[in-house]
């Protein structure tokens, strides 16, 4: 891992950040295409990217009820538990309608409600992700969506990943596509002979994904842009480095473009973290990958102070926080900018992924500067409610006829004048 | 207008809305070109689309001290009456921080902080929106955005509307700019030697504004891509024609492609109003408008029940919703799509686009079905917060362990190992 001790040095490393890299041409024209020939060109993408032809898009019943038996009583219960746990975070981000009589005769509210439908893109290939199902559906299901679809990639025998079905079947996803990439979202957002389009589409995926939902936005809403996945841990000089160095490489094995960034208080525990690190690399499954993005985007920066990491922390506004200090709590109220804070050495992102509670799309690339993790608010939407009496319009109507005037919108004016 | 009887010219005349024409080309060319050379290209695009050669981008304090004696006392006490009851609405909107312990050694919680910086887009030219200032900046400074930023294109004489400087001056805004189109969002998005980029872009636009707030969507967050504006109304036999058609042309009159429809019971009412509309029309100002708008877009349905009247609401999803039937509020739960629903025959859309509260930026052409109105919630995001025990963590354990290993991401099964 690199090691950095300047602040310009860190600034810069700040601003390499990886983004995706452009795909938009050939998106486009997968989008066109499936609005246009639609069922036809999901089957033919699907046996030109994943290999496999397929005759039926949708998961059957059976599928369903088969991949209960494929998956273990183990792996059954830490699905339930994972699910109990992220259901009982996000019941406390359900809103609630309300009204107000600010003054007589004026009435004045906020309706909620659930988007009438939502879309899952879950990645698939050579890996599955139930824990991803999971936490995309039960903000959802939450909300109180009534029609929640999935869609990913089938594996090269043409099913789907057993965990993943059941995951979602635990969830209470209505419909379930063997469709990914591009050719999917574009599916979700116009619809096909076998989907019928959502209003919102969620989830995780490659740079085509990633490029589609951003070229369907407006169309229909989506959570967010994802990039690579990010941690930066924060320690001091009692921080157990093999805490740590594990944490680094748990998000370096994502993908080569990840980035595990850490800071210390001195050169010291740097050599001495990047010496961990290496240590534990190489008892990795996922070593190439790993070493790929430590070799790439890792590094660790000596900071002079507390007030210095927390600057350079909220410049970096990380997907994943990890305050390792002594006393992690104290400086919570000075960061402005992440996506989920870890605190203390028993709280490791992995917990995070799976089962602490809080979700795990988080925004990633500094936009937890301006982005939120999902939640149950991103699948519900508000309608603005206004009665006034006619003395209450009364009232008021100097001032619209006032402003309407100044506005050159002289039939707003007339709309008030006519009634008073 | 068009009177319509059949629920399948209805869908059709649903589909038919207008949506902004492609600039997307002329639209990136400008915003790369704001990125090379920054302010200098910022006033040659003045120069160019506005007609005016300016020397400082910034509008300085003396200006605005200025437009406080250009505006009346009584625009001025309009306006502060408007930002009283717009505040006092989205106060309502605050959303608090918590932090929960649904077991032993588990503490989990959601931190909601504000954007440090939001930028407003004003549109400008020959009109002048002090109300849509008011509508952005407002739920921005509850939020508690530090530096709200404002811009809007010069007039012929090189200075900004009074008015629109008196309303961003009342409402805490921090700094303003001369400068409009999509260049404005380029150098809110990216920023230039004189314009600090921000977080955020609000504020309604024209095509050119609307394409460039797509296009940037991703490096900064934006609030809506928003089309011409529409309002439905909902009348019965007893509601009174004469408000209904002001409503309809209030409407009409702001845009040549605005949509304004109304939904009656029976063919002779609909004849009715389509002939008050027409007389009322004569008496505008901005006949030409209009007229324009309403023989292209306006329409009437009769509808056979209150059922089918929900139906089509619930598909069209209106921007506005007025619901002036005898019982307004009998049919409230019945709607799921709409921006803003006023009810009653004394709650005119002009009441809400100036006084009433809720604010006037609204989601148009059917994005109501997923989108909600600008409120303070568009100004913050939130940040997940995870603390476990070393017992807490010990007990999620196998659970994390399981799902991490049917992932294949064992590193993530490691970081727990390594602890426990």
């Amino acid at each position: 891992m690199q090691i950095i001790t300047t602040r310009n040095q860190i600034t810069k490393r700040i601003a390499r950040r990886t983004s995706a890299s452009p795909v938009e041409k050939t998106v486009r024209t997968i989008i066109d295409r499936v609005k246009k020939f639609q069922d036809a060109e999901l089957l033919a993408l699907t046996e030109r990217f994943d290999g496999v032809t397929i005759q039926t898009l949708q998961v059957s019943k059976q599928e369903i009820l088969d991949a209960y038996q494929k998956v273990s009583s183990s792996l059954l219960q830490a699905m339930k538990d994972a699910k109990e746990r992220i259901q009982r975070f996000h019941e406390q981000q359900k809103e609630e309608s309300w009204r107000i009589e600010p003054e007589e005769g004026v009435y004045l509210g906020q309706q909620v409600r659930p988007l009438a439908s939502a879309g899952i893109y879950i990645p698939g290939g050579k890996a599955s992700y139930p824990s991803t199902v999971l936490m995309n559906a039960i903000p959802a299901k939450i909300a109180g969506v009534k029609r929640i679809v999935l869609t990913t990639p089938p594996q090269a025998d043409g099913t789907v990943n057993a965990a993943v079905l059941v995951a979602a079947d635990l969830c209470g996803v209505d419909e379930i596509y063997k469709v990914g990439g591009a050719q999917a979202i574009a599916a979700l957002a116009y619809g096909t002979e076998s989907i019928q389009p959502v209003l919102k589409i969620t989830g995780p995926g490659n740079a085509y994904v990633a490029c589609a939902k951003k070229l369907v936005f407006g169309d229909v809403s989506i959570d967010m842009i994802a990039g690579p996945s990010e941690v930066c841990i924060w320690t001091d000089e009692q921080s157990d480095l093999k805490f740590v160095a594990a944490d680094l490489l748990a998000q370096a094995e994502h993908d080569e473009d990840a980035t595990a960034c850490c800071l210390v208080p001195s050169i010291q525990i740097a050599e001495a973290l990047s010496t961990e690190v290496n240590r534990q690399l190489e008892l990795m499954d996922r070593m190439d990958i790993a070493k790929k993005s430590i070799q790439t985007n890792g590094w660790i920066a000596v900071v002079e102070s507390e007030s210095e990491a927390i600057d350079i922390i909220n410049e970096l506004a990380p997907e994943h926080l990890e305050i390792m200090t002594a006393n992690p709590e104290n400086s919570l109220d000075d960061i402005e900018n992440a996506g989920a804070i870890f605190l203390g050495a028993y709280s490791p992102e992995a917990l995070g992924d799976y089962v602490a509670g809080p979700n795990h799309t988080l925004p990633t690339s500094g936009t937890a500067k301006f982005s939120s993790p999902l939640g149950v608010y991103d699948f519900v939407k508000k309608t603005s409610i206004i009665r006034y009496t006619e003395n209450a319009l009364e009232h008021v109507s100097d001032a619209i006829i006032e402003l309407a005037n100044t506005e050159q919108l002289t039939g707003h004016a007339q709309a008030i004048r006519v009634r008073t």
